[in-house]
């Protein structure tokens, strides 16, 4: 059966291929499966039939069969448990590709959230919480240019760490701030050049001209 | 084989019972399990021995066999995958349970962590990021709140998704942050008030005050 994902109706605000239903067509597109997507209004978001399905009130959302699910991490891990190719088959591989979700969405998207804040609200003032969060993303993104000089992808082949750790560090890309990472750069550019990656995004960004 | 997980030598900054090896440990004593915990100094987490196993230079990291794991996200979920008790049986009902751990991490957790460093650094001062960053907090709370009003815990029964919640909200407690959302408090109190937190608190706690 085929499944539904949710996507925001319009974007208005410079974030158009770059929003969370990104990494689950792009997990779809690689493991070859179609997907139905749904348009919310940001209006809808907000009203009780979207916050049954997400409670956050944000995209995107999972519906096959009888199983609903909300957050981007968890709904391309599931697609990845249930096709071969995003997951190494070895046990401890599969956890170790698992911890490596993990880190993309827990130790550097924390990092990145606060930092691209500061840059959309164009704020540069000097505080010392927003000095700490500066330094927080520099220091995550070093210990990541070391990872990055020394593998292609983090868990032996491309998998589905790849596809959250790569668009994580997209949104990084977007303000300049991989310019002193050359090997984080080269692996967002490596990710970014897969046939899947660039279907998925042609398809969010003509969700986004069509409501234009 | 007991697993060897990896902790801080001491914490001398008022972040005693709150460091990421608590996930960890409460895990380990709701499944009954026992670990061995090394001790690392902030040093020693800086040199190559110790990011070979991290590479963010954190803790916790854990080891077993051959399989060496760090992010405490990933570390739960092996746990609770190798252990009955803390994921559902159910297919779907166990995609719900993962859900919400990375709606712990991913959408919570980024939230509650900018907010923090403010209040760390007793940084006041507000900017037009650091508004967005508050609200995007308080806005979470509010989503948590009308879910946690509906259940006891997030997945049918107590699951590793409570741990990671519990713990998360923890720091909004520790600086009073939830006083305006008493059904993320009560949650709060009420997962803390199970013996495998209260172990594991004191396990914690025990190591830092012999440090001392």
């Amino acid at each position: 059966m085929t499944p539904t994902i949710t996507a925001f109706e319009r974007s208005p605000d410079g974030g158009k291929g770059l929003a969370r239903d990104m990494r689950v067509r792009w997990a779809l597109e690689e493991s070859g499966q179609a997907c139905q997507v749904r348009l919310v209004s940001f209006q809808a978001l907000k009203e009780p039939a979207h916050l049954r399905l997400h409670p956050f009130g944000q995209i995107p959302t999972y519906e096959q069969g009888g199983l609903t699910l909300f957050e981007s991490g968890a709904i391309v891990l599931h697609i990845a448990e249930g096709h071969a190719g995003l997951l190494p088959g070895d046990a401890d591989a599969r956890a170790r590709a698992i911890m490596w979700m993990f880190a993309a969405l827990n130790s550097v998207e924390m990092a990145i959230l606060p930092w691209s804040i500061f840059r959309f609200f164009d704020d540069t003032e000097s505080t010392p919480g927003r000095e700490h969060l500066e330094k927080f993303l520099d220091k995550r993104l070093q210990h990541m240019e070391a990872v990055l000089e020394n593998c292609e992808w983090l868990a032996g082949g491309f998998s589905v760490a790849d596809i959250l750790m790569a668009d994580v560090l997209r949104l990084v890309d977007r303000f300049d701030g991989l310019a002193e990472h050359p090997a984080c750069h080269d692996y967002v550019a490596r990710a970014t050049a897969r046939p899947s990656f660039i279907k998925a995004h042609a398809d969010q960004m003509a969700h986004f001209a069509a409501a234009d």
